[in-house]
């Protein structure tokens, strides 16, 4: 129905009703987005970049954890809190990995209950994609159209496996993550390197008798985290505890949201992060087409494999392969 | 010299000459190797394909830490123990940074004096490539020859500034991080995600008063490391202390890079990483390769600037300018 309606559309009608704030219009944008219609992709190219220039208004967040740290309840608290400020709030959940996991974000279909009621709030899945980079660019576009819908707060919401948050990373200004106390931290999931991105730590299920481990993990995890180098954006990561159920810890995680924006702008990091996140989504797509040029050529995908192969046995030297490959590409 | 000496011996000569341990032709080759004279290049290219299946059997040891933790030091007494059982020992130092760091690697004439002497010890700087793939791949070139010369143990050494390790943790069997007691870390200035990539971390100049810091830093290290998920080999990094004027923590390193390689042989993931790491030399060079192509046109290497500009005033879409790169290039 998407479909037909998208092709009713004009890419005029798109632009003026999402720029008034027409959600069903965007929802409809966001799968036009989302097609692999060759004439659907004119379309969605062409409307994202009439809404460009009424982007990048909203604070991105990025919020990850794994499967069980209660996601959902705590964005639902979350976004309560801030469209009870008359904030509209939209979240997208990114899940570049298998139907399985997707069914993780997107199978329950009772998540979010509230919030997806709010007037003021907005909640899309954006898991398509074949490739994180192909999930990544969808979510960016989806940004951008939510963004000139008038939505002020955008929460990119991905399961904490360890594939996408540094995707995620690269698309958001605050980087929140969502942890279990006790359970003993290798059970949680969390790979390396996925803490250390974080600005920010909440200890979820902080409530009954999980409160005392709630208050260790968090010095440990503060601890931790004081071990490492300040980040590019010079800010220092908080970890607080939170109970969606006793709803403590939802006010607490927005302040430190709005303190590290107001510091990033201070020192300009928040703008210059985002000129480099555009940057980089340039780099990666070119890096991307690129890539797909090669393996468009049946020969050359073949060549890679065996190659591959050799190199496995180290019958062949990697370089000197990838050598022969660009030289049969082009034709040296 | 080595350029006439280069271009003197011949392919069989060189071959022959590095399989039967001569370190003077050893070193002739690297130079080749860091060579760009085109015809240099050929040789050099030959040469390494010519030694490759004799490669592979050495144990390969990242040591990063930044200037004045101590690295020569640490590296002379850990060779000497290596030397003194008659294992021979290469040390090639990486440093891809300009050439004021490149000072703190090579410039001290008087670093790792008893070592540099050793007839079981080579020591060689591999600082040369503009750029780390470049740098990456004259290092992995330069550790298949001193294979191919019979060196049982192979250290990459870098200066712990945050850029050149991620490439040299894909170098290596093991990455070794040195770090200082006391100081407080961030002066320390290691970068976050370094310390994630280690599969030992050594504090160093545990003497004199510095003792009961050594120990509490290893405490606190050894803690924050528990925090994280076990890394893909499966190995728990572990944190000693070390003293090289007293010679402590010396054997323990090397007792535990023998337990990692004997655990990752355990679980054949000592096989897996290094076939993981030729199949990324091969996949990086194709995409810096498949990106040189695109720079060789002045156009649109020019077209690329401007677009990095547009993209910042956020006056274009990223991936509408990417696709506009490569259709151009192509002449789509």
């Amino acid at each position: 129905m998407n479909k037909t309606v998208s092709n009713r559309l004009s890419l005029a009608q798109f632009s003026r009703e999402i720029l008034n704030g027409n959600t069903v219009v965007l929802a409809q944008a966001i799968t036009l987005i989302e097609s692999t219609r060759p004439d659907d992709i004119v379309v969605a190219n062409e409307l994202v970049e009439k809404l460009l220039p009424h982007s990048g208004k909203s604070i991105r967040i990025g919020i990850t954890g794994v499967p069980g740290v209660g996601k959902s309840t705590f964005i639902e608290s979350f976004g309560k809190l801030l469209t009870a400020q008359s904030k509209k709030i939209a979240v997208l959940a990114v899940d570049p990995s298998s139907s399985k996991t997707k069914g993780s974000i997107l199978g329950d279909k009772t998540r979010m209950d509230e919030l997806s009621k709010d007037p003021y709030a907005f909640i899309r899945p954006t898991s398509t994609g074949t490739t994180l980079g192909g999930v990544a660019d969808r979510t960016r576009e989806a940004i951008i159209l939510c963004e000139a819908a008038g939505f002020e707060i955008i929460i990119i919401e991905t399961v904490g496996v360890g594939q996408s948050e540094t995707v995620v990373r690269n698309l958001v200004d605050f980087f929140l993550l969502l942890m279990l106390a006790g359970a003993g931290d290798e059970l949680q999931g969390i790979k390396k390197g996925i803490m250390e991105m974080a600005d920010g730590v909440v200890i979820t299920k902080a409530d009954g008798e999980n409160v005392s481990k709630a208050n260790q993990a968090m010095a440990d995890y503060q601890h931790a985290l004081h071990l490492f180098l300040e980040s590019d954006s010079g800010w220092k990561p908080k970890v607080i505890t939170s109970s969606a159920v006793e709803n403590q810890g939802i006010h607490e995680t927005w302040q430190l949201i709005k303190d590290y924006v107001s510091f990033a702008q201070s020192n300009n990091y928040f703008k210059k992060n985002r000129e480099q996140q555009n940057l980089i989504w340039f780099h990666d797509t070119l890096q991307h087409l690129l890539r797909n040029k090669l393996n468009q050529s049946k020969e050359i995908k073949l060549k890679i494999k065996s190659f591959e192969k050799a190199i496995i046995d180290n019958a062949v030297l990697p370089s000197r392969a990838a050598q022969e490959i660009i030289q049969e590409f082009f034709g040296a």
